[in-house]
């Protein structure tokens, strides 16, 4: 079963060898996951309990509640704000705007342009449940808040980030998750994440290629790299939507390859989250699989593997 | 109390000068209501519960669970189908497509076209409601059915269908409300209506003009007759956003100044709601308030006041 991994000890990714074509000619379709969703884990004790590990494993993600303090939401809060009044960032190239107005969508990189987020990159609370769940040293492949604005926030399509990371970026193999930090409260009516439990489980091979630049637009509104109509109806027809409605200071932890999406925002209630992408060192990435050029640096950790977070260290 | 209407029982509108200047040159602003919302019954029998009757009066809306059998919703939908596949409909202007889209947002004037929805409009269970809220005889002043499909559904933005009727439409006074039929389910995550409750006491008068033939482009995506922000945040603060999720066949009842809107729909599960809007016959249309020239008659029943349903009939 390829949830319960357990008996998989002797997992080793062939790097180089694309093992999800997506986007090159196949017509859309779903086919098996040929990766472990949980890895036989290097730390001692578990950072989280067993029902918790089996709803990740089986449903494909989980929600923690309380992780970090008002206090600690607060500093968040304020870093945010400060990073989105920040001339050098904004001009950086490192920010994304709703498609049709100047608002702040997303600010990716903050793990390393902003000191707060750096240090809650490598937060045990986080750090640990993230090399546990995958087995390995992990480091951040990508980090971003998405501050969907209120009044005028718009939808993020379905999509599994594995598949773009797999087309776009090279990650080889499914060994890496994200975690969300809530920053705002996710109402039912802000534009929550919306999760296809069980969907992980499968790879929604998508139609179309990719085109040259492609990031300058799917950050805004993805076009490519989306399933189809049917291989989501499939999957919703067996797993249902799940919407993430959450206190600020809880934690979302997904796997790579979970099918998730939001709505829009026309309340005045703005939703922002803040996402760390842990990956396994043994799973960095190689050559794009789309054959294009690598997107760049701030959207995937390819020279600057850092931090990389221990287990043996989170683990104590 | 505004909303305590059994006192006001020499209410006869003047029906020619604006009570209600909006989109005019004056700044956004919250101004009271000048009109009850509940009106003196002709109606001997309330046809709902006196808590019901309160919730109206103060929230600005009920909503009355399985009205409507499954087999009479089946019956509706089936129509709504025939409906969408009818040439004859599709080219007569009466269809509004989604922005960017071919597929269908909404189809006015469903009362006269469609035999089916026709009787829905005199249905006992909807009109006796109208009349007794309004106290007085009433017509359809306009119906829609608004589906919003799946997968690429787009929001409605914030806004008071009163402010829209009263300055497009020349409706005088707020002396009407719409009844929206669930004709699928309705869930947090499918792009629900949106209430503001307690909005429909206060008037937001809205900046900007009118451009000409503004329906054109309102119905897809309005931008001219919304709230400001500032408005928009003040109701929310004092009365919250309420969603409503409902099953097919229950019926919801709202004032025609409440401040309602709904978000997008990625989810596969299209979200159809029939809506009929019942005016008092003491409250016809006279020239649009904005001095331009109406909008067509499958908008706003201007020439063909029909039906005009009979409090004496329906309280039978």
């Amino acid at each position: 079963m390829l949830s319960d991994s357990s008996e998989q000890l002797d997992f080793t990714p062939e790097i180089d060898m694309d093992c999800y074509p997506s986007r090159n000619g196949q017509k859309a379709q779903l086919v098996d996951r040929l990766d472990p969703v949980t890895y036989p884990p290097k730390a001692q004790l578990p950072p989280i309990g067993q029902a918790a590990i089996k709803q990740y494993a089986t449903q494909g993600f989980i929600v923690l509640e309380d992780v970090f303090t008002a206090e600690e939401v607060g500093n968040f809060q304020a870093e945010l704000l400060r990073l989105e009044e920040d001339e050098s960032i904004r001009s950086s190239g490192e920010i994304i705007t709703e498609p049709g107005s100047d608002e702040i969508r997303s600010i990716f990189r903050v793990h390393e342009s902003s000191p707060v987020f750096k240090q809650v990159a490598v937060d045990q609370r986080l750090a640990s449940v993230a090399s546990y769940l995958l087995g390995d040293d992990v480091y951040i492949h990508q980090s971003r808040v998405n501050s969907k604005p209120g009044l005028s926030g718009k939808e993020f399509y379905w999509h599994s980030d594995f598949e773009t990371w797999h087309v776009e970026d090279g990650m080889p193999r499914m060994r890496a998750l994200s975690i969300s930090i809530s920053l705002t409260e996710n109402f039912h009516h802000n534009g929550p994440l919306m999760f296809v439990p069980g969907s992980h489980l499968q790879y929604a091979v998508c139609e179309g290629s990719t085109p040259k630049n492609h990031f300058l637009s799917s950050l805004k509104a993805q076009e490519y790299g989306i399933p189809s109509n049917d291989c989501l109806q499939t999957l919703i027809e067996k797993g249902d939507i799940v919407s993430i409605v959450s206190k600020p200071g809880s934690v979302t932890v997904f796997d790579c390859n979970l099918i998730h999406g939001s709505n829009s925002n026309i309340t005045p209630h703005a939703r922002s989250n803040a996402f760390f992408v842990y990956n396994s060192v043994n799973n960095k990435v190689v050559s794009p699989f789309s054959g294009l050029l690598p997107r760049p640096e701030h959207i995937c950790s390819r020279n600057k593997i850092n931090p990389i977070i221990s287990t043996a260290k989170v683990s104590t």
